[in-house]
């Protein structure tokens, strides 16, 4: 990675009142200077950091007429006081998509590169201005879109979860001392440290890893939505269902950014949090292949799902379906205002049988359907100081941070020596060590955490 | 209107890296003290105009527990030095919906109001930062979509068309004042000013508006597109013609912004020119009413067009429609495919009978269709110095502001007295002024021109 090149993005979505350009690098300010016109004709370079300029960008055509671009205002930003660490120059122009890309083809012919996506943050890393699990928090807070991920992601970006492991680190390195000093005197045979209470430190590290692991379902569900399978005979009204469920929600679905959408999924917000409703083929008996394949296709998805939303209608069984044992499942029976059309029916119980009465077509009932949604979803209250595991890259080395520090405790038992322990131990800190990037972290781990991130930031 | 009031706005769209939050009135700086707390725990009433500060912003729960919204950056604006020429604050957040959604809501707790679109311009107008045609001009900088519209709209912000404005002003005073000199002395039989001057005064200032208004069809053209219709019997292929124009332009048209899009037109744009092509419904002869309707339409759009592309196919008669003199004329004969086979029919000329052979369906023809359609436009090029006009309800003022000064003109040639006279030249400079905004504007014209700004320009 080379960071002594000025790189140069659009930073805000072209259509607003105003557009931000970011310009960041040990020439960013020399550039900017090239094509900005002081209203008091100064001179960038000799501006302070964390000052604001009015001005012109100007270019000049092949006939060296002065062309006005835009009048702009100009923030500078001097190393290290900056969010890369470097110098920096932030262009507030107009927010037309035209006139941003006129300055960026300017600020590129002066000698910017394009920044890639992510890459002032990954700059800010790498100059130590954020570790690597805040800054995959940045990525995080842009695309928060309700209470409950934007409280995640400004906790991470806060540092709570970056605190967490550095407590982890220090009971960890102070239970290698330890191990270390008994090495040290083993031939005395003195017992220096008490192995009962390097049993107790052990069990304490290990169940602190394992609570985090722990919460990756709950960050999961909140950040990526509570996948649910909607199974039912062909016409039963799956499709009429989803759209009850969407109400006026659709436009804050489509709002949704970064989000990868397949094609059978419907993201519906209910009570501020995100289902992902995988709408699966009807399910019934064939011997068509490509309908087979289909129905293959579904359960799968039931797989995958947390909720299994079984649907039928009066006079229809309900899919028979092997479910395992760890889904959640709600059983509806849909078009009940055909069957039970007075109008005194109660919608608002679960029936005897344990099933739900809807009309996909009126609404009615769905109200019932959200809360058993809800309640299946069973996402607890998200606590300030606890930290949830969002990421799986941070899930993936928790998980073989807990596996090390689990075959110390095995050691101990064992009676396994000091300097055995003290390779899983090694172990245990340099997988936590990842997650914030302590270590030496190596350019390919790099590259796939930023690639996900948005240009300009 | 009331400016006392401290108005707060989203100023980018969501979804970027950066966010940016607008705030201006008296109370800005105090507001945005309450709700955000400076890294070096500075306040923002104490800070200089054009600085920047970095922190936190932060809200307390009912618990009163502190609750971190998002880490920002702050830029103060001290009055007179601001864009609105009040006292501002500009917000620079991360790029979330949410986040921003939040940091609205605080502003508007301690007691800043949501602005109105184009609050901000109108009040850097009515604090006599810009007037009235350079306001327009920001809109129509936010919408430029190309080198055209952005450079219109760029002569009309920098006060191109202004300073045109003023020197036709300081022309009509000059006249104005020999007039009532003439009038002063009128007893004493003095001939002080020379008819024949005056005259030739006259006729140079209407020469020059009526330059202005002419250029309002090419400003109208560029900015809004050129109106063509599309004419011709059932199923000759104007659907698939409108599909080979599309060529892969259809992304850049639906990017087009602000751009009303009547269901039957589509927007293309052709060597940088955006035509509007309203494709009319077949015209044949009919009894059926609701036809009939469709049809007298279509004439309609004929009417509105600069260009009719008349399309037909070998063996069916051009429609028979009365085509106004001043429209220009584009005949198409489709299907070429079919009726000239070989492969060595050439496409790229016209025809002796004065006729373009296309097919729609393959795309042969289409390039020079297209460079008859952009010599029909006759968009001339732009003269950075002569200012254009874009806006109907300066087309409007222009148009009167002439129609006053010829009747000056008409009066001198009737030997018209002075004060009968000033009267018009009076007139004439009030429609001038009602461009830029220099009289007393009221407040429904004011209201008309912002609403149709963007919210938080």
């Amino acid at each position: 990675m080379t960071n002594s090149n000025t790189i140069a993005a659009i930073a805000t979505t072209p259509g607003g009142a105003i557009g931000i350009i970011r310009v960041s690098g040990n020439r960013s300010i020399e550039i900017c200077d090239k094509i900005f016109l002081s209203i008091n004709a100064r001179k960038l370079c000799n501006a302070k950091s964390h000052t604001l300029h009015f001005g012109k960008i100007i270019t000049h055509n092949s006939e060296q007429v002065e062309e006005l671009i835009d009048e702009v205002l100009v923030s500078v930003f001097r190393a290290p006081h900056s969010y890369t660490g470097e110098d920096s120059v932030e262009i507030s122009c107009h927010g037309s998509r035209y006139v941003m890309q006129r300055i960026m083809q300017l600020l590129i012919m002066e000698g910017a590169n394009q920044a890639q996506p992510g890459e002032f943050t990954q700059r800010a890393f790498v100059n130590g201005k954020l570790d690597l699990s805040q800054a995959e928090a940045v990525a995080d807070l842009i695309a928060a879109n309700s209470a409950a991920t934007h409280q995640m992601a400004i906790n991470q970006l806060r540092g709570g979860f970056s605190q967490e492991l550095s407590h982890l680190r220090e009971n960890l390195l102070k239970l290698t001392s330890l191990l270390e000093l008994e090495l040290d005197f083993s031939e005395e045979d003195v017992e220096f440290a008490n192995r009962t209470d390097l049993y107790a430190l052990a069990n304490t590290i290990a169940g602190r890893i394992l609570h985090l692991t722990d919460s990756f379902q709950t960050g999961n569900a909140i950040k990526n939505g509570v996948p649910v399978a909607i199974i039912g005979a062909p016409n039963v009204g799956k499709s009429t269902l989803l759209n009850a469920l969407l109400h006026e929600e659709k436009a804050i679905v489509s709002d949704i950014q970064g989000t990868t959408r397949d094609v059978i999924e419907d993201i519906i917000q209910i009570q501020g949090i995100t289902f992902r409703f995988a709408d699966t083929a009807g399910i019934r008996k064939t011997r068509d292949s490509i309908e087979q394949m289909g129905i293959e296709r579904s359960l799968k998805a039931l797989d995958h799902a947390n909720i299994i939303l079984l649907i039928s209608e009066s006079g229809i069984e309900f899919p028979n379906v092997r479910i395992p044992e760890d889904k959640k499942v709600i059983r509806v029976i849909n078009k009940s205002d055909i069957t039970h059309p007075a109008s005194s029916f109660v919608y608002n119980k679960i029936s005897a049988g344990g099933y739900i009465h809807i009309s996909a077509l009126t609404g009615a009932g769905i109200p019932l359907l959200e809360q058993e949604l809800v309640k299946a979803a069973a996402i607890p209250e998200i606590n300030n100081n606890d930290p949830i595991v969002t990421n799986i890259r941070h899930y993936e080395a928790l998980t073989k941070a807990h596996e090390a520090i689990s075959r110390v405790i095995t050691g101990m038992d064992e009676q396994l020596s000091g300097d055995l322990l003290a390779q899983d131990l090694r172990l245990c800190l340099f997988h936590l060590a990842e997650i914030t990037g302590g270590e030496i972290t190596s350019d390919e781990v790099l590259g796939n955490i930023f690639k996900n991130f948005c240009i300009g930031k």
